[in-house]
Parts: C-alpha cells; sequence; structure tokens
C-alpha cells in the first residue's frame, strides 16, 4: 500500500529508499486500574503498571517500535488492571488481569504486534499471560481484511467456532 | 484535520463543498458468538444477531453512518455474543452480553459512535444493554487524543479514578 508520503508499507513495515522501518504499536495502560477484592494502597497498580512498561520498552530501544501511553480508563474495570494494543489499519487488543510484573511480557506482545502485517500476532509470539487474559481484539476501522465478511443470510451460515 | 482528498474532518463529520458527511462507523459482530451454558442450536445466536443488527442498520439508512460486518472472532469469548464498534481515528468499543434482539441498542449505539467526534458518545445516547455490558474501549492509534497521557513519573500520580 503506498502511503502519501511516498513511503510503502510493506507486511506492517514501512520501507523507504531501500530501509525497513517497523510500524509503531501504541501499548495504552489504564493508569487507575485497581484489581476488585485487592489492597487499596495510594497508588493504582496501574500507574505501577504503566511505568514498568514504559521502562521495559525504553530497554528494548526505539527500533522495537513500542510506545507507551496512559489513560484514566480503558471501560474494562472487571478485568483490571487492563491494556491496549493497537496500531493504525492494524487489529487491537485488549488485555487484563494484569500485574505491574507482567510489565515484560506485555511490552514483549505489543512487539510482536508492531512486527505483525495486520495486528494479529502469530499464537507462539504471545506470551502465556497474554494468551490467557485477552479480553477483545478489534478489527482495523475502514480496511479490508480476510477475517472481516459480509453478514451472511441464514441459509449460508456454517454453525461452529 | 485536512484529509488527502481534500475533504476537512470536521468534530468526526467530513464536510465537502459546504455539505456535512458524518463518518462512517463499523460495526462487527462475532457470528460464532454461543453464550456459555445456552442452548446449543444448530446456528450460533452471533450469526442472527449479525443479522439482525445488518436488517436494522438499513431501516435507519445510510445517512446513519453505520455498516454492520461479520467476524469468525473477536477473542471476547466468555462475554458471548460481542460486537465491536469502530471508525478511523476514532474510541473503539467492544460490547458484549448481546442477544439478537438487542440489535436496535447496538445499531442505536453505532449511529451515537458515527455521530460523535471523536467515538465516545454522550453517556445519554447510550442504551442501558450497551453502558451495562461495555467489555472496554480502545483509543484511536497514532492520534492525539485529550485522555491519552504520557506515562507520569512516581512523584506526579494522583490516586484515585
Amino acid at each position: 500500500m503506498q502511503k502519501s508520503d511516498g513511503r510503502q508499507l510493506v507486511s506492517g513495515r514501512l520501507r523507504m529508499s531501500g530501509e525497513t522501518v517497523r510500524s509503531r504499536t501504541t501499548l495504552t495502560i489504564c493508569r487507575t486500574c485497581r484489581p476488585e477484592g485487592g489492597p487499596s494502597e495510594a497508588e493504582p497498580p496501574g500507574a505501577a503498571l504503566g511505568r514498568a512498561a514504559a521502562e521495559a520498552a525504553r530497554r528494548l530501544g526505539p527500533e522495537a517500535g513500542v510506545e507507551v501511553r496512559a489513560i484514566p480508563c480503558l471501560s474494562a474495570c472487571g478485568r483490571a488492571c487492563s491494556a491496549s494494543v493497537s496500531a493504525p489499519e492494524k487489529f487491537s487488543y485488549v488485555i487484563g488481569g494484569l500485574a505491574p510484573e507482567d510489565a515484560g511480557d506485555l511490552v514483549a506482545f505489543a512487539r510482536a504486534h508492531a512486527e505483525s502485517a495486520d495486528g494479529v500476532p502469530p499464537w507462539r509470539a504471545r506470551p502465556e499471560k497474554v494468551r490467557k487474559n485477552t479480553v477483545a481484539r478489534v478489527p482495523p476501522a475502514g480496511c479490508d481484511h480476510a477475517l472481516v465478511e459480509e453478514v451472511r443470510e441464514a441459509e449460508d451460515v456454517i454453525p461452529g467456532r
């Protein structure tokens, strides 16, 4: 796909004058998340998770393509601590059930998302914590994707997952 | 914001030669969703929800700006039936706990999403079913938004929601 600035998006990476630059993935962490029944210490664990994730992304370096942001709420309060993983024209993911010590796994998943063409990292690239705590994924808006179809009429429905 | 085709995005609506066109919101419905413990009839309720939503969107007409698509899985199986609501450069939402009879409420929420500037519809525009079954929201990737912040250092953290 040709971008307006002359760069070309190839398998999720921006290619410019022969050089391949990974597209950026944003990890957005709810900074007010506090798991139900957890201790009510002054600082929400979501804020500590955000700092730990920012530090983990810094250690990987800018070439990993992961940037970390904070938000006051992801409306996933029942699955605290929560984070979203997104990039333009890719699937987004929401991950829940996180603690500050999961920052490394979360950033590893975001890196795999940045490396993937469509935002759906291969199963083997997803840390177990992320596999078991995926809250939802959202298809990219305004883009075609093989997974997104027209609504089928009743007679065409194939039952099953 | 100026779009590459000369149109201008004003408060979430595309304005062209003085005419205001609402931006399109995509409602993507998991067609294999089957609530846990529900009857195992041949057709998953998610498929029936998709058809009912497509019919509800057709009744509203194209000026409502809602298009309905299907997907084999939104990775929100624990909250079946589920749907995502998204548009380029806006917040996305995932709604769960839906049944085919909720199609009208779901499409009304998607219409409010299309009308909103940033994909965050006002509370009063959200049907109760949607308010009570919001699984998560995802901030738009690659865009600035007042809700998305830099990660704060520990000393700057303001506790609370």
